[in-house]
């Protein structure tokens, strides 16, 4: 075995505004021995999220802040090495919050699910097969509902999260719009994600324009990813009875407020929803949203693209990469054999 | 009779900014006949909402503006004199959408309802066993979902909407919070209405540390009449999946945007859902709806105030009062036997 160490990515310092790669520091230990209960994971895969901006700033967001020195948070999928707990068995690949390291004993509770589909490759559990993809699920079919014929506005189109929202609009029927940054983007949405229309919102100079000319019938569903000026064009465009389904807010300064005008007069005129969700508050939905998602992978009606970095060393360019928007699709490390 | 003609109120010029008295005119004309299916009502009382400050705007609302020159769009309340419709009887009370008139020939659609609760006062169909009451009954219930022992803030905590509101949530068992304007209105929610607590927030300085105070526990149920900075408040204090029901927005100046921090960063921490909606659109609510408001009254859990002023010339004085919140109590118009 190469590693006799445990490499692991710790906090090294809190970002002021946005991360930087000097926030974290690589730290080496010893392979950690599980406790009693526990078990010992070897990591393969680790996965990169936008929301970790969130989760390693001090302001109040929907978790406690890593701490400093404390090992990135972090979900990851790998076997089980050892283990000290009869419900799982060394061998078994599983993924969960098991931390930006090489090697993590962890309880039970941060286990995720078993990784079953062994036809699909591993990686796909912290994507696809993930909370990416299960964050597009739930958000998409359980807050917006969409119907067929309606128009589905999905933001970071070409993400790992938006990619999957828009490839299930088109599943149910819906004409999907996707909202990115860059032309490379722009043409993954329409070549590889299969939306009806793309916008380049770092091209466009009008977005309210840009989102009338791709929805003509105004917008039924906004899956939204970014919050800012892209939410306040749509929320003048949306239908009766739309609903906006809040993921993720990767467009504002966390802890500062941006002016904006107030909603709130749009949603009463379309009798509209907003409604923020968290996919971890969803865990009753795994069993069947994994099932399907897995199905229509299978069927070829659901893609996805992964960007794989090796290395845990760097893992924080990952996050870089990510809040850059320069990743082209799901961010991962792959961690040496 | 009195009357050998019919007196009505018409929109004279629309409003630019505030609605003001002479953005109407008195006018008088004969009484109209019956056309093949219609009714003709006799009105006994015509309400006032603060909504018609929307209703005679330009700006995009969730009604067509009512048209210059022609009769002021509002409830009323009165007996059919007169019937070319099988399906209704001269003498029958009904209410609906009749118009700031004395007479009013109507087709069947504009009558919302038979007003059967003849043991309560005829009044009561504007006010709380009408759109006021169902809007209270349907913003509180099927949006805001309130359970035993939630904390509910109403805003115009007083008014024909906000009292039934605050008087629900506590018949639900939860803790009520009045916003409203000034002493009399907010010891009115105290003594009259049952409220927990009540905010003036044209006294206080600071209405989040206010809301803070009355809200120990945080929010979870916020209905919200006005928008505005007390939005904004609340919102820095919603609980875990908090319902915010849009029901008016009557601090903001219609077609003119104001800023605010945008809410989606609140909501998608708190997984919190604001939605906006009419009571029209909730048709099949209302049996159900008006015989529980009904059954309320009679057994002294949900009381009422109105604020009555004589005359239809007076009508366009009635909403100065309310749009300056003048009114204490449901704003309706008598008109002359």
């Amino acid at each position: 075995m190469r590693n006799a160490e445990n490499r692991r990515i710790v906090l090294a310092s809190r970002p002021e505004g946005a991360p930087r790669l000097d926030n974290f520091r690589l730290e080496t230990g010893s392979i950690p021995i599980p406790g009693p209960g526990q078990v010992l994971v070897r990591n393969r895969f680790l996965g990169v999220e936008p929301a970790m901006r969130g989760w390693i700033s001090a302001a109040k967001g929907y978790s406690e802040p890593v701490p400093l020195g404390g090992v990135m948070r972090g979900f990851a999928v790998g076997e089980i090495a050892a283990s000290n707990n009869p419900d799982y068995q060394a061998g078994e690949t599983v993924t969960g919050l098991f931390g930006w390291q090489e090697w993590a004993a962890v309880d039970p509770p941060a286990i995720l699910r078993r990784v079953t589909e062994t036809d699909l490759p591993v990686s796909t559990a912290l994507g696809v097969l993930g909370v990416n993809g299960m964050t597009a699920y739930v958000g998409l079919l359980d807050i917006g509902q969409p119907k067929p014929g309606e128009t589905v506005v999905v933001s970071t189109a070409a993400g790992a999260v938006g990619s999957a929202a828009g490839q299930i609009a088109k599943i149910k029927g819906c004409r999907a719009v996707g909202v990115a940054g860059g032309p490379a983007k722009c043409h993954q949405c329409l070549t590889e994600f299969g939306y009806d229309a793309a916008i380049d919102y770092k091209a466009v100079a009008d977005i309210g324009a840009a989102l009338r000319q791709a929805c003509p019938d105004g917008i039924d569903v906004y899956f939204d990813n970014v919050g800012g000026p892209i939410l306040d064009a749509v929320l003048e465009q949306i239908n009766l009875g739309a609903r906006i389904a809040i993921c993720g807010t990767i467009s504002a300064t966390i802890g500062e407020g941006q002016l904006a005008p107030r909603p709130n007069r749009q949603l009463l005129i379309a009798r509209a929803k907003m409604q923020g969700f968290l996919v971890l508050d969803h865990f009753g939905r795994f069993p069947t949203g994994l099932a399907e998602l897995a199905q229509w992978i299978r069927e070829g009606r659901l893609t996805y693209r992964e960007d794989i970095i090796d290395g845990i060393e760097r893992a924080p360019e990952g996050l870089m990469r990510v809040l850059a928007g320069a990743n082209m699709g799901k961010q991962l490390i792959r961690l040496a054999d």
